[in-house]
């Protein structure tokens, strides 16, 4: 099975369709989006086998996503913990974290201390819109996930991944390989360098949308929201 | 299993309390209630069966989730269609109409005669703000429902009954047995007069919240947003 990529460029202007002529809020999508992630969490390892999960969440849509997806991996039953340093100004990112401290799910300021007493981390990082170096408080952040054990899903990129070259943004050797990936709507061209499981999630486009944009509906079974793919064959 | 339930008043504080203090949007609960809406018809009878499902829709938040289900539908594979008389002037209802516009799911005007042609209907007409008399154009849904024997799901009441007493609103005899329910965050004290497949969809609400009401997270499998639960012994 091979499935088209959607470019950087084509992934913003898709999200700005959407949320103008397309009329979603930014908090429909987040809430679909974030949702399928804690989804491919809970496939990968359920909270029997992986109870603690620390999300990492950077400051844009993509830790937004993490937001949400930490709010659904409580009531999945995970004791998920969040990583979330550079909360921007936007009010969605203070409501979705006044939503998580309602659950008294705990925030944390030291990841890298978190790591080690985690049984998976989930990479909420950066987003399609990356690019060029990353910044603090980040590369720590990077460099913790290169050197520890715990397994990592990735949200739409592996943080400091190039988002149509693959390679780590701050230089070849810097980066690190998630174990899982999931691609929002659409897998980025970056999929071709990884290896590991790969889920897509973000079930709200149609199929006119797709075709408009170049990509392929994922092949979703029944309501799931999420849906793993093999990788491989990926047009490019 | 019994689970207990909210009354009128109660889950009306309940979701003030979460889009006040609770600091959700409004976007984020209709979107999950309304995709939990979608995977009970989904439980109930796949697009493969029942592929043509009509979707009636009040002119409050009921209504709302029945547009937020009617969009998700049209991804599962199914052929939905609207009938959405009353479009309260809120921007909210403006935009979800718009999403299914957009996906070319027709609007209809003529419930009667497409209820007709329908393999399932869905009422979410009146949910538990429900009080007093069934107000035009709504009584003849009630009637068409009643005389139909499309099956219906019914989104958090049968609309016309009585949320405390479930009896019907405007007298007995007036109102429709639907097949299935899907009881949003907890069932309604109408349950209790409910015969049919039961579901509990709304998967956003903390323990600690359910015992400030007073009722019970239902038993969620896995990261499902919607269970199936059995009838009877619902305490009261």
């Amino acid at each position: 099975m091979s499935l088209r990529t959607l470019g950087a460029k084509a992934a913003a202007a898709l999200d700005e369709e959407l949320m103008s002529s397309g009329a979603f809020s930014i908090d429909q999508l987040m809430e679909l989006a974030g949702l399928s992630v804690s989804q491919a969490m809970y496939t990968l390892s359920p909270p029997s086998k992986s109870p603690r999960v620390l999300v990492a969440c950077g400051p844009g849509n993509n830790g937004g996503d993490g937001l949400v997806a930490a709010r659904h991996l409580h009531h999945f039953g995970y004791k998920p913990s969040v990583y979330f340093p550079k909360q921007s100004k936007n009010e969605l990112y203070a409501r979705l974290r006044k939503q998580l401290e309602q659950l008294k799910v705990p925030f944390t300021e030291d990841f890298a201390g978190e790591v080690g007493r985690s049984d998976f981390v989930i990479d909420a990082i950066f987003g399609f819109s990356f690019s060029g170096e990353v910044r603090e408080p980040f590369p720590a952040v990077i460099r913790a996930l290169a050197e520890s054990k715990v397994p990592v899903l990735a949200v739409d990129a592996p943080s400091s991944w190039n988002i149509e070259e693959g390679l780590p943004g701050d230089g070849p050797g810097k980066g690190y390989n998630p174990d899982a990936l999931i691609s929002l709507t659409a897998p980025k061209p970056l999929v071709k360098w990884f290896k590991g499981r790969h889920f897509v999630g973000g079930r709200f486009v149609s199929g006119e949308i797709a075709e408009k944009y170049g990509f392929d509906i994922p092949p979703y079974k029944g309501s799931d929201q999420v849906v793993e793919v093999p990788l491989g064959g990926e047009k490019l």
